[in-house]
C-alpha cells in the first residue's frame, strides 16, 4: 500500500519574529521527517504570524520574508507547505501582495498559491494588505495531486469545487482561524459538507496560541471524501498531527476520535491561553491584580494561576470604608487556596487626601459618582505603582456586561494591560466559576463569592442591581444588541421592556469612549469589543427602529 | 447665454443622525434654490456622515436611509445630488451595499451611481462595508450631460476618462476627504491634471468638520477643462459655493481666487475644528486641562480658547516639589491673558499619601519612574474628578513625539478624552506657538514658555533631553520611521546615529500598548497614531534592515 504521510503542524508562530518562526518551522519539519512524514503543512501566514497587521507595510518585510524562506530551504527530504506574504520585487513599481502558500522541497519552491477570498469583515482586514489570487495550484507529491487553499477559500463554495474539477486528489487548507464560541463545531460541519459535496478529502491546519485579543484554538484535522473525520488534533496546544493518506483508496487512515470540549471548557481554555501568551510574549515576569472578594476578580485570579502558575501571580486587596468583612475574608481565603502572594493595602488615607485637596473646588456638593471613582482610581493607581516598581502586568477584571454599559471606572478598575473577562458576560462569569470549581474537589473560588449579590462596594450597601437590570435580562439584551445587531424594536418584540431596552442601548452607545481606552482582552464571542466592533465616538445615532 | 448654476454644499453632516442631516440638506437646498441654483451637490455619504463605520451594519440603517431620502424628496424645483449608502431590500438574501450618489428632483430619483473605487488603506475601511460599483451614470440636466463620481474614483485614471468617452459635458465629484498636511495642494494638482488630461470640467464637493480623529477641511471647487480653478470655497467652514456653468462654452465662470492658507495656518485650524466639533458634538459644556507652564499645555489652551471661547475653558495648575516658580508664573500669566478660569491645586499631600501607603511594599527601593508616575497620575485623577463633578471634558496635551516614544504616563498626563496635539510633533508645537503668537500684538503664549528647555518637571532639574535626543533629531527620525516607513538601515544611511535610531525605533514599537489606551486626537499628518497605523501589541519585530 502506497501512503502519503502528512504532518499537520499546529503550532504557535510569533507575530513579527520571522526568523524565529522559520527556525521553529525547520525544527518541526525535522521532527516530522523523523516520524516518517512526506509532507508538512504549516498554518496560514506561519512565517509572519497572524495577524501581522501593518508590519506587512514595512519596507524590510519582503527582505525578511526572503530570509525566512532561505532558512526553510535548508530542509531536505520533506515537502513543506508554508504560509507567507508574497510580493514580487520591482525597482520602481510596487507589486501586488498576496496571502500565499508555497510548496518547498529540497531548497526549491515547487509552486505558490495565492489566496482567492480575502476576508474583510469581523476581525479581518485582509483587503487592506492583500490582492486576491486568481489561479488554482495543484502539485503532484508522490503521485498524488494536492490542491492548495488558504482559510477563507474553504468557506466559499467555488474553490474546493474547482480543485476537484481540475483533478485534485485531495486539498490542503492553511488556516489562521481564531476561536469564538461554537466556531469549532461550525468548522467541522463546514469541512464535512465541503468534502462530501465535492467528494474530495482535505487536510485542515490551524495555528494555536494567543495574539493580543485573538486566541487560535487549533483543532487541525483530516477529513475524508465521505465527510468523516479521520484524524483530529487537540485544541489550544501545539501538536504535529500525523495522518496517512492511502494513495489507492484516496482516504486518510482513521484514528481514534478526540473528545470534544464543552462550551465552558473551550471558553475557559481560551481565557487561559490568552493570558498566558500575552504575558509571556510581552516578557512580563508575572501579573498583579486587585482582588475585591467579588466574582470577577476571583475568576480572573483562577485563570491567571492556571495560565502562569501561582508563583507568578500577585493579588492585592485594597479595602475602603464600604468593603464588607466577608469580602476581606473571601479574598484572603481564595488567595490562600490558590497559593498566590497576597497583600492588603487600605486606601482611606489616599482617598481622604484627594477629598481634602478637592474640597476648595467641590465645597459641600453631594457625594456621588465622582467620589466613587476616586476609590476605584486610587486602587488603579496603587496597582500601577506596584506594576511600575516590580514589573508585573496589571490584569483588569471587568466583564463584558460592565464594559458594554460603562459600569466601570476609566483609569480606575479599568487600569491595566489585559482584561481577562472583557468578552465574558456576567452570567457566563458565574458559569465559568462553577465550571472551574467542578474541576477540583476543593473549590478554588469560595462558594460565597459566587452566591452573594454582586456589588462594586463603592457606597454603603450598594449592589449592582441598584443601577442595572438583573444580569439575566441585561445580558440577554446585550447579546441581542451586540452579537445579533438587533434593533430596539426587535428586542422589544422579544418581550423585553421598552424603557429598559432603550436605556441599555443608550448606555452601550454612550460608553464607546470608555471602551476605546480600555485594555485588550481575549475574544470569545462572535462580536467582541475591539477591532471587530468599530463605532464612532461622536455618534448621533438614537435608539429606535 | 444658457447657464447651469451649481450649488456646492460644503457642510458638516453629523455621523449617525440621518434625520438631522436630511433636514439640514433640505434647508441648504431651499437656500440654494433662492440663490438661483439649478443643482445642489452634497458631499459623499452626506446622509449618514462620514465615516459611519459599523453603524452601516445596523439592522435599521436601510430604513433610516429611506426615511432620510423621503425627507429630501419633499424638495421641489432644484436637482439634488446626494451621497448615501445604497442597499436594495430583499426578504431573505442580503443585498450588496454601495457607497452611492443619487440624483433627486421633485420627489423622484432620476439615477443612482455606485462608487467604483473603494479605498481600504490609511484611515479608510470601505471594503468592510461596500461592494464596488461597475457602471457609470450620466444624467442630462438642462441639456448638459452630468457624470457622477465619488471621492476615490477621481484619484484613479479610468473613471473620469470613461465619463468623457461616454460624452459627459462635466463631472461632479462627491467627497469626504479628511485633512492632512499638504493634502489640499495635492487635491488641486490632481483635479487640474485630471480635467486637463481629459478635457472635461468638474465640480468637487468636500464636507467640513471634525469627526473623532478626522477633520474634513472643505476646499470645494469648480475646475475647468483647461485645468484652471474657476471657483473655490473656504477651508474649514460651511459654505454653499455657487458656480455658474456656461452651457455653450462648457466652462465655469471665473471667480476671484481664495487666498491659500499656510501649512501652519491650516494645521492650526485643523486642531481648532477638531476640538470644537468633538466637544460640541459630544455635548460637553466645556473643557478642563492641566496647565504646567510648558509649551504643550500652553498651545493646547490657546487652541481650546479659539475653539470654544474662554468662558468654556478651565485651566488647573497642579504644582509639586519640582515645579519651578517660572512655571507657576507663566501658567498664571497665560490663563490671565486668555481670560480663562484658572485654579491651583497642590498635589503634595496626595503624593505623600501614596508614598506612605506604598512604603510597606517599596521599602527603601530607589526613587524612580514609579514615583514620577505617581505625580502624573495624581494630576490625572484630579482632572478626572473635576471633570466628573462639573462635566467638562479633560483635554490631554501630549504631542506626537511623546506619544511615539512613550514619554507620557498612562492614566496620568494621558488621562482625558481628546488629545489636542496627538498628531503634532514637538518641533511643530514650537512653530505653532510662534504662529499663534504672530496673530495678535500681545502674544497669547509667554515667550519664556517657548524658549525655556522642555521639562516634565517630575524630578529635580529634569529636562526632556536627559532621556531623549534633541527634538530636531528625534522628530526627523520619527517622521522617517512613522510617516515614510523607513527602515533602520535607511535612517542610518540618511546620517542618523545607528544606536539612536535603534533606540527610538524600539521605543516606538514597545509603546504601542500606551497608545492603544490613549485618547483620540485630530489627525494632521499622513500617518497618525490611531486607525491608520495598526500594529500588534505582542510584536516580535526587531529593529534592523
Amino acid at each position: 500500500m502506497s501512503v502519503l504521510t502528512f504532518a499537520l503542524a499546529q503550532f504557535s508562530p510569533r507575530v513579527g519574529d520571522l526568523l524565529a518562526n522559520a527556525k521553529q518551522m525547520v525544527q518541526l519539519a525535522e521532527q516530522a521527517k523523523q516520524k516518517g512524514a512526506d509532507v508538512i503543512v504549516f498554518p496560514e501566514l506561519a512565517v509572519t504570524g497572524y495577524p501581522p497587521e501593518d508590519l506587512l507595510l514595512r519596507a524590510s518585510m519582503n527582505k525578511r520574508v526572503r530570509n525566512a524562506l532561505d532558512v526553510l530551504k535548508q530542509v531536505n527530504g520533506i515537502t513543506m507547505v508554508v504560509g507567507y506574504p508574497h510580493q514580487d520585487d520591482h525597482p520602481t513599481q510596487p507589486q501586488p501582495r498576496y496571502n500565499s502558500a508555497a510548496v518547498l522541497c529540497d531548497g526549491k519552491i515547487l509552486g505558490v498559491y495565492h489566496k482567492q477570498y480575502l476576508p474583510n469583515y469581523s476581525v479581518f482586514d485582509e483587503r487592506r494588505y492583500f490582492t486576491t489570487g486568481s489561479q488554482h495550484v495543484i502539485l503532484e507529491i508522490k503521485g498524488q495531486k494536492v490542491g492548495l487553499l488558504v482559510c477563507e477559500d474553504i468557506w466559499q463554495e467555488k474553490p474546493i469545487c474547482q480543485l476537484k474539477k481540475l483533478g485534485a486528489d485531495l486539498a490542503v487548507v492553511l488556516n489562521a482561524s481564531p476561536f469564538e464560541t461554537g466556531k469549532h463545531d461550525r468548522r467541522k460541519q463546514l469541512l464535512q459538507t465541503q468534502t462530501k459535496a465535492n467528494a474530495i478529502p482535505l487536510a485542515y491546519v490551524n495555528c494555536v496560541g494567543g495574539q493580543d485579543d485573538l486566541v487560535f484554538d487549533g483543532g487541525s484535522m483530516a477529513v475524508n471524501a465521505d465527510g468523516s473525520i479521520a484524524a483530529e488534533a487537540n485544541r489550544f496546544s501545539e501538536q504535529i498531527l500525523l495522518t496517512e493518506f492511502d494513495c489507492e483508496t484516496h482516504a486518510f487512515k482513521q484514528q481514534p476520535a478526540v473528545a470534544a470540549l464543552s462550551p465552558l471548557a473551550e471558553t475557559y481554555q481560551t481565557l487561559v491561553v490568552g493570558v498566558r501568551d500575552y504575558v509571556n510574549r510581552s516578557g512580563f515576569p508575572g501579573v498583579i491584580l486587585g482582588l475585591s472578594g467579588g466574582v470577577d476578580s476571583a475568576l480572573s485570579l483562577a485563570i491567571a494561576v492556571d495560565a502562569l502558575g501561582p508563583e507568578r501571580v500577585n493579588a492585592v486587596m485594597m479595602p475602603f470604608a464600604y468593603t464588607a468583612q466577608i469580602s476581606l475574608d473571601d479574598a484572603a481565603a481564595q488567595a490562600k487556596r490558590l497559593n498566590v502572594a497576597y497583600h492588603v493595602a487600605e486606601i482611606h488615607n489616599i482617598v481622604n487626601s484627594f477629598v481634602s485637596t478637592l474640597h476648595p473646588f467641590f465645597g459641600d456638593s453631594d457625594v456621588g459618582v465622582t467620589e466613587e471613582n476616586l476609590q476605584a482610581r486610587t486602587r488603579g493607581m496603587l496597582l500601577m505603582a506596584l506594576s511600575n516598581k516590580f514589573g508585573h502586568l496589571v490584569l483588569t477584571t471587568g466583564n463584558k456586561s460592565e464594559m458594554a454599559v460603562g459600569y466601570a471606572t476609566l483609569y480606575g478598575d479599568m487600569a491595566g494591560g489585559y482584561d481577562v473577562l472583557k468578552d465574558v458576560y456576567k452570567t457566563q462569569v458565574f458559569e465559568l466559576c462553577r465550571y472551574r470549581n467542578s474541576l477540583e474537589e476543593t473549590p478554588v473560588i469560595p462558594e460565597r463569592v459566587i452566591s452573594r449579590p454582586p456589588s462594586a462596594e463603592l457606597r454603603p450597601d450598594q449592589v449592582d442591581q441598584d443601577s442595572l437590570p438583573p444580569y439575566e435580562i441585561l445580558d440577554a439584551i446585550l447579546q441581542g444588541y451586540i452579537e445579533h445587531d438587533l434593533s430596539q424594536t426587535a428586542l422589544v418584540e422579544q418581550g423585553f421592556d421598552c424603557d429598559v431596552v432603550n436605556r441599555i442601548i443608550n448606555m452601550v452607545d454612550r460608553n464607546e469612549y470608555k471602551r476605546r481606552q480600555s485594555a485588550i482582552g481575549p475574544r470569545v464571542t462572535s462580536r467582541a469589543f475591539g477591532r471587530e466592533r468599530r463605532y464612532p465616538l461622536v455618534n448621533g445615532w438614537q435608539a429606535g427602529d
